[in-house]
């Protein structure tokens, strides 16, 4: 078990009324644990509607904003789920796989499957099939893709990225994704906060696969080890995990993130609080949303 | 109130062991009413795993199929709900948006309203929002794009469609779908049987809006009135909506397809009830009309 | 020394008035020897212009036609140069380029060289340089992309052909042309008639590098020896030298075409006349239009 | 007559052995006179080789570079040609093109013009032939598609900016002569030096078409008079009059380019000299290289 702190600080500008949907808030489903957090805006909205998507778990925020400045700050502990991946795990057959998941078999905006399916088939087709095979997609990435800043945009897809051979994390994980997709194994997209070795600290995006009936995560920049994810989204691409939609005239100013990794107070139980009182490196439990 | 009657006959051939999904069978969600129906595959299979998406309503129908011929029947009748389209209905406000709407102003992999965006604004922006902008972006469509068998396929976006101007059904509805989703007006894939003045009967692709708090249908193509349509599939785009996804070595033989108008029993009171006494209706496999 | 006789006949249907270019002529450039040949039109043209391009040496027919059939046909007896590769031939460093062939470094319609950079050095770029490096090109694209009639179309360029993995001749070759323009190494189509082991006879592309001062030929479809190629048509990609360029409403009813290997009568003079005193297997040597 | 002085300074960091081609020198052919021009490379290479390319009439230099700093500087003083363009020219029916201007009939990397046929038939289709309707091209460019710095990159086609609306100046251009080749109206690129009534200065691109017998400029931009322009470049898109064309490590580490209007003594001959002596606005001839 982990603990992960998240400070996010998010300015914007308003320029004329506008609608934001921010997701931004870690995930309270599966083995993650969010022991505290807090969200605020300022200036307050009016009306601020929180949601979690049922299928996904993606939690949610829709507020109007007014024209001036505007400030998102997130603030949580999560606890992080350790993550054991058995060293072997088979690839479902098509016909078990659950209803649930054949969707995550189709191709999406920046996943065309479709278009590189003899691809995928070329370069993994004779590999034997499992979890290896799944790896051996993530080493390819990691081996083939240059991780360059700024080679990509809002609108480049798998099939780009493959020819290009440059993107970024969710370029990365976007190929993986789309060459799982093209060898019948379901995959998706996950993104959320890192603590990464080196800063700076930003947003990360890896994928998950379909394996011997659980979801596994993968990658494939390497940048980090995927249990020190904190999950915020999960969808079948980008698309679907933007941590803010807006619709109108915004634009950020500043974005500051740090991400810190806290020592579990039950993996250290003869901690004794500082004389302050105060908890070091836990935040006081906050009253959720 | 309108009744329609399917017989739809798929011949294949199956040259090694396959897992086959079909979504051929009328929906049963809102005011259509399926009546009675059939669905035969011959030779049976072993397992036949029937099921009814969530969200959609769409149905489908799993199993897996032996090397040696394959024939899939489905016959139905169904109750058409009439459609009544008020002349004006307002868009909806992005911040008044349904949060299960949200999710169909995204970009898609058939629809990239992200890239076409600015010719929406340019085509579109400046007419007066509500039902009217959404006729004239079909009435555009309907004027500008070919319709020319052939001219796409199954990896074809609206992308290409705008800038090669010719496509089948399914193109032009991609298209006014991206072009709605680039103005924020919700929209979505709608297939299904239709019932032409002109042979062949075909699958047929128009697109639905949300306006004024509900789903509006519009045919670029202009190939015969939406309130023709036997609805099977609901989706974001066809990916969604495939009648068939088949896993495996088969390939389709043939495709027969008779779509008739009924004469609806209410306004034909006069039809008694068979002397078997048996339920009209019902499932229980029927005399097809 | 090789002789070929070509036997080309194109039936067209014209529905208006149109304007016609054709390039199905053989060069007379270089080593290739046209011994004969005729170019006959029906019905005959008012005026008949034809011409020679200064630097590639593709000869070209431009014409009117009226409403009616139209018939082209094309028969000549070529003695083809050996082609005799050297075994090892370097390539030649940008700087010593001759100002000539820099131009054949440029990406154009179908050969993006610029997008498929970072794939030609992955891929071949840390082999030794040299006529080998554009063999494993030749290699690579013979063992990568599949040979599937229909898969491409006039519009299909070496990136799609590159991630969808199937093409004809004039595809494969493009992405030869493409890889090599990506390492330095200057690269253009050329386009013939080829003698096939096994009919259809057709039209056929292959392409050419240069290579220690001169230009070499490689076939990556391997479906005939590149020896057996009569030289039609050489240029940057496929827009350069169509076989045929058509302005107007002009279908093509019927193409027939036979290509026969002769025995050269230089290299066989024992040979003598059969009784008849016809030659067996030459054309009666013809005016040269 | 005007008079045109140019001075171009171009700093690079050469950080491995290079070879350089540049393309910044005046055209002499044509009715623009390059009254005097200095082209010095520093340090100076060991060998330079210049020439001019026949069909083009485009000069370039060619060179090998050494690690370390390199600068490039090119001071021209040029007498351009008075532009006169007929109210009225008629488009050249294509069975009486020169065979020197079919080519630029033909799409090339950047100017798909097979690709966006239909788009320009719906768009400038109907209207009459003639200077007119290219002048409606470049009319619609100028309202339809949004001058963005940084919207395009060296990779961007004429279909791209036809969908995404927005480009630089030889974004512009390439959709001009895209729409003129789908029309059969011959079409190419033209690059050089003008002189903006805004600063900065820059290199500008616009088009040519062939009308009446002889290439008319257009420029869809409206940022400058035509006749301003010295002519650097004509080809048939942007990959034939690069500036420059960089074989090797090197970056760009500044540029500067002023472009200034002169007086032409030989139109205003009454004008007596400054008191200082000093020939306002001429540069003193310069031995030509």
């Amino acid at each position: 078990m982990h603990l992960s702190h998240i400070d996010l600080r998010l300015d914007y500008e308003v320029d004329a009324p506008a609608h934001l949907r921010l997701n931004i808030e870690a995930t309270r489903t599966g083995a993650q644990t969010v022991l505290s957090e807090t969200l605020s805006i300022e200036p307050p909205p009016v009306r601020r509607q929180a949601g979690c998507e049922p299928d996904s778990g993606n939690r949610f925020v829709r507020f109007d904003a007014q024209p001036g400045p505007l400030t998102i700050a997130y603030r949580a502990t999560v606890r992080r789920p350790a993550v054991h991946v058995p060293a072997t795990l088979p690839e479902v057959p098509v016909n078990q796989l659950p209803d649930a998941v054949l969707g995550d078999l189709l191709p999406t905006r920046y996943c065309e499957s479709d278009l590189l399916a003899r691809c995928a088939q070329q370069l993994f087709g004779d590999l034997p099939p499992g979890i290896g095979r799944v790896q051996a997609i993530a080493d390819w990435i990691h081996e083939s893709i240059v991780y360059v800043p700024g080679s990509s945009d809002s609108t480049t897809t798998a099939r780009e990225v493959f020819v290009q051979r440059a993107g970024v994390c969710r370029d990365f994980a976007h190929l993986g994704i789309t060459f799982c997709r093209a060898l019948n194994i379901p995959a998706r997209l996950v993104v959320g906060y890192v603590w990464f070795d080196e800063p700076p600290q930003d947003f990360h995006a890896v994928f998950e696969a379909w394996l011997g009936g659980q979801w596994v995560l993968f990658d494939p920049t390497r940048m980090a080890p995927v249990d020190r994810l904190v999950r915020v989204g999960t969808g079948r691409d980008a698309k679907d995990v933007a941590f803010s939609t807006i619709f109108g005239a915004v634009r950020m100013t500043d974005k500051k993130l740090a991400v810190r990794e806290l020592q579990d107070e039950r993996v250290a139980p003869a901690r004794t609080p500082a004389p302050s009182g105060e908890l070091r490196g836990i935040e006081k439990p906050e009253p959720v949303l």
